[in-house]
């Protein structure tokens, strides 16, 4: 029996010390920054944190498998057993060009079932997390239950340039749907844009294209306030492939699926 | 003669409470949300915040005239003389939706020439403010000159929606723009995307449409590290009236305006 409590206060711990460390190399990377490649220092950063996270999680629970960008962790045959999903730097350019606008993201699952989200916003210092069937948090706060709202109300993410003639997905239906709502943003960061629809900060997110560690937190935070994640064509994701990813309150979910991604 | 540094900090005294009552509306706003109209609400917090200030201009500084979004400034024949050009929200869907990623916009100009830029980020406390001549800053700390990125490597914001067919502009331009750089960003305010040029954080902005409040302060800023800020057609703003907007480092500036905006 995993005890859950437990590992979520070490997750927390591990996630603090990880952000506090980020922060740091930050202060010191205004004298690097001149003397080398910037994306010398980022490419440390990103390793180091992974780094970081896998060995304290092979020592901490041996039996866990892990799932990371970075391909430090594991080839996976399958999703039983406990496996932690790692982006230990979501959103890599905006960490290179901003030192802000990225993310710490941590899904852990259970035989495929998400038990525990953690996306955190190191440069503002936002933890945002789920348990699943317990709710989900931004810095110990409740988030409330997704509310609705028309099509026509609603501020969507998307990737800017998906909006262009690309091989993924047919562009029309994303410039229909781009021109009908109030307002389009682009972020870079999809953990950080999913934990912005768990907040309500966004309705809506769609991306064409994610890998399980980009969205394993965030689909854990959505579904945990009453949200849907699913794949552009409503179909759930695969957690061990790429997938596109739709994440949105249920009836603006539908709506966005039926009249526009779905549409003939 | 004005004495700009006692201007300077009588305008930064006023920013400072007017971002703190801001935030300190929205610790309230949770239990209004449920009893009325949340649009009301902000509507409220943003025709306040531009009434502060134009009263404590012009109780302060009788002889000034104002330039301002919600209409209670003064209708102008000409730039002479000192004008305010206030935006007390600048990114109103953001304010609404998510309450950050929205500014308080402030441009002091002289007979048509920028003296004074300041944009708030509220609900991050990042003051970003210039003064012609001695520089730009974010909450204390100069910035640095902006560094030449080549095209290829620039992170660049646009509005995602101005990728497709629009009356104001060919979007097949943007569209080329868009993706040949390295990333394409959305933020939705207008005042914190040229804050985000001024510092850094992104290499180019390009706006179809805006009003001298949305850019007055921007362009002080991005004038003083260095930056060139015209319309999309590389002419010198108009701030008397709207304009498309563009923003960057002078080559980079120069390449994008020759390789993609003037391209025939």
């Amino acid at each position: 029996m995993v005890n859950w409590t437990e590992v979520d206060q070490q997750v927390k711990t591990w996630i603090m010390e990880a952000g506090a460390s980020i922060r740091e190399s930050f202060k010191h990377s205004l004298s690097i920054h001149t003397k080398s490649n910037p994306n010398d220092l980022v490419t440390n950063i990103d390793e180091e944190t992974e780094q970081f996270f896998i060995s304290n999680i092979r020592k901490a629970y041996p039996g866990h498998s892990i799932l990371g960008e970075e391909g430090q962790g594991d080839q996976l045959a399958s999703l039983q057993g406990i496996v932690w999903m790692i982006d230990p730097i979501d959103g890599t350019m905006n960490f290179v060009h901003q030192q802000r606008h990225f993310a710490i993201s941590i899904g852990i699952y259970e035989d495929g079932i998400g038990r525990l989200g953690y996306i955190y916003d190191v440069a503002h210092n936002e933890l945002y997390y789920a348990e699943r069937g317990n709710g989900a948090y931004m810095n110990g706060v409740r988030l409330p239950s997704l509310k609705e709202v028309p099509l026509e109300k609603a501020l969507i993410a998307v990737n800017a340039t998906w909006l262009v003639k690309n091989r993924y997905f047919d562009e029309k239906k994303l410039v229909e749907l781009a021109t009908t709502v109030r307002g389009a943003r682009s972020y870079g960061s999809a953990a950080l844009e999913l934990a912005y629809v768990a907040s309500g900060r966004l309705d809506s997110y769609l991306s064409m294209r994610l890998s399980p560690w980009d969205f394993a937190a965030g689909k854990i935070l959505v579904e945990e306030v009453g949200g849907i994640v699913t794949n552009l064509s409503g179909d759930k994701l695969n957690m061990m492939g790429t997938n596109s990813v739709f994440a949105g309150a249920p009836i603006l979910h539908g709506r966005i699926l039926n009249e526009f991604l779905l549409k003939k």
